[in-house]
């Protein structure tokens, strides 16, 4: 008797294909047709059925189409986070991207943990996503597994997910290439490359490859400080902190990401090291938000519109089955602030 | 042909109900009351189903169950833009909270236009979310009663959606209470105060009110400068350039978020007006990013993890046919920086 009473209420509610088609002059069939874009259907019955959908407020539901249709529309988005400007504005990007294409995106934070970013894998598989884009940090063998099983489009954003796996990133020996490069011209010999984890297996990685690289030909020493990005904000500082005091010498800073970059810009602050005078820094991201809120930083800026932009477009190519190259690297710039 | 090549194909990908019930060597019937939690069954046989499951690698399809249940747990975030900390903080911890819960997040970014969130609107309608939660600045008559028409429950974040809409904020008049006593007590007397547009019917409001209170209540004259959330970063800059050229003797600045406050430093900067000393600068908002990108700026600090946990908490009531309360003022706190 209640699930009666209720199948009633939502009657009411909501007008469905039949009222449609009452409206429309049609057969129920016919209104089907129109929304399943299935056998021919002239142009005036179409538009009569789209008018009565409008005239009485019917919306499809789309549930129960991606259910007959096997296609969802859903894409799932998993990030480290989205309070980091980089990856905020991938997604923000991202997400206008899918829209465009009437694609809707599933958010998924993983904190980079590897059991919340199992769990999400997990939850996007039971809800039937088209495609996954990944962007987290983690090279748990078990995840790494999981998304290679899958029999589902998943592209990664600047990380490696098996040698199936499609990958969009930017050119990051270049981003290394033209960090080292700029801090040279601008006289510094004793430059300190700050990057994260390097057990993780990065295309970042190739940032400090290339900086290793440029000092080698230079003859002058490498100098690495490992900074792993899932670490908090506190000791990120305390270990650049103690290399800068445990190095006075140092007169330039490649630093991996912006972040890294405005944590040496405030210890240098505290500890009275005067930039660009004494010590010139350099970072890699250039995201919105941080050229809003730390204009004088000088950075490598990724191109992460176009970042965005290939990762939608090429995942929509594999779900409709379309071949697609399994890496593109994008290029980057220089944008001169006024700490270098 | 097709069809029946393509079913034949996606049975061999999928296992489906009928393979767990073989397995655990029960009926699909059963199967499937185990996954809709319907009639009784046995821990013993449930616990069988589960095992089953795991074993030959079966995902219960949820969009399936969705329309089976009238209830997807799917839920519309609308936000302006989760470029901007507060939002992209507030988004973060929804998500959280909602996975938390079971649901699942569709993030939609309006990027303040009436238009795209007219048609997220629809596309959430149409995807039969079970609630929405809603941060958009807008006043569009359209859209309001867009809201006010929808037949599902919606939870407003810092926005007056029409009185039958539940609204979570932070106590917008304490907010503007603190932080003029704040410079009163510092000693400023030319105070002032940068707000959004005043023809946006905002919770918000109250913190210009309270200010201008305040100022009355000290015999003191209020100036207000309107700079509207929407307009491009540089069109902001110069407005409050404008101002402060047009009044060097302000020594105060009650600042409504912390983007504008660090517009009116990097002004300040930029003019040689010394901070804190000639002129005091407090904003609003002490989202994670900003305090860790400009440590030194003194804001009231809004509790962006309640704000985000209430409004979770007050949609899954409503989802759930549970009565709540209609507004939700939760208590902020200034964080005492060095500009101030």
């Amino acid at each position: 008797m209640a699930e009666e009473a209720e199948k009633i209420e939502s009657k009411e509610k909501k007008p469905g294909i039949k009222e449609v088609a009452k409206v429309a002059g049609v057969s129920p069939t016919t209104v089907s047709r129109v929304l399943n874009n299935r056998g021919y259907i002239s142009e005036e019955t179409r538009k009569k059925v789209y008018q009565a959908m409008d005239q009485i407020g019917y919306y499809p539901n789309e549930i129960a189409r991606a259910l007959l249709n096997h296609r969802t529309y859903f894409v799932g988005v998993i990030v480290p986070s989205i309070i980091s400007p980089f990856h905020g504005e991938i997604v923000q990007n991202i997400e206008a991207c899918l829209a465009k294409e009437n694609y809707k995106m599933l958010l998924c934070n993983s904190n980079n943990k590897t059991e919340t970013e199992k769990e999400y894998v997990n939850m996007l598989k039971r809800n039937q996503v088209d495609g996954m884009i990944v962007g987290t940090h983690n090279n748990n063998r078990d995840i790494m597994e999981e998304y290679a099983s899958l029999s589902m489009p998943v592209v990664a954003i600047d990380r490696y997910l098996g040698e199936k796996i499609v990958m969009v990133s930017c050119d990051n020996y270049r981003v290394g290439e033209m960090a080292t490069r700029h801090l040279l011209e601008r006289g510094c010999r004793k430059i300190l490359c700050i990057r994260g984890d390097s057990r993780l297996k990065m295309p970042g990685n190739d940032r400090s490859r290339a900086y290793k690289d440029m000092m080698k030909e230079m003859k002058l020493p490498a100098m690495i400080l490992e900074v792993p990005f899932v670490k908090p904000t506190m000791e990120k500082r305390k270990l650049i902190w103690d290399m800068l005091e445990a190095h006075p010498e140092v007169d330039g800073i490649f630093a991996g990401d912006d972040s890294l970059a405005v944590i040496v810009l405030q210890i240098a602050r505290e500890k009275g090291i005067s930039v660009p005078q004494k010590l010139k820094v350099i970072g890699v991201d250039g995201a919105r938000q941080t050229l809003s809120y730390v204009p004088e930083l000088t950075t490598v800026q990724q191109p992460i519109e176009e970042i965005s932009e290939h990762a939608v477009k090429k995942l929509i190519d594999l779900i409709e089955g379309r071949a697609c190259e399994s890496q593109v690297n994008l290029p980057v710039r220089l944008l001169q602030g006024k700490t270098t």
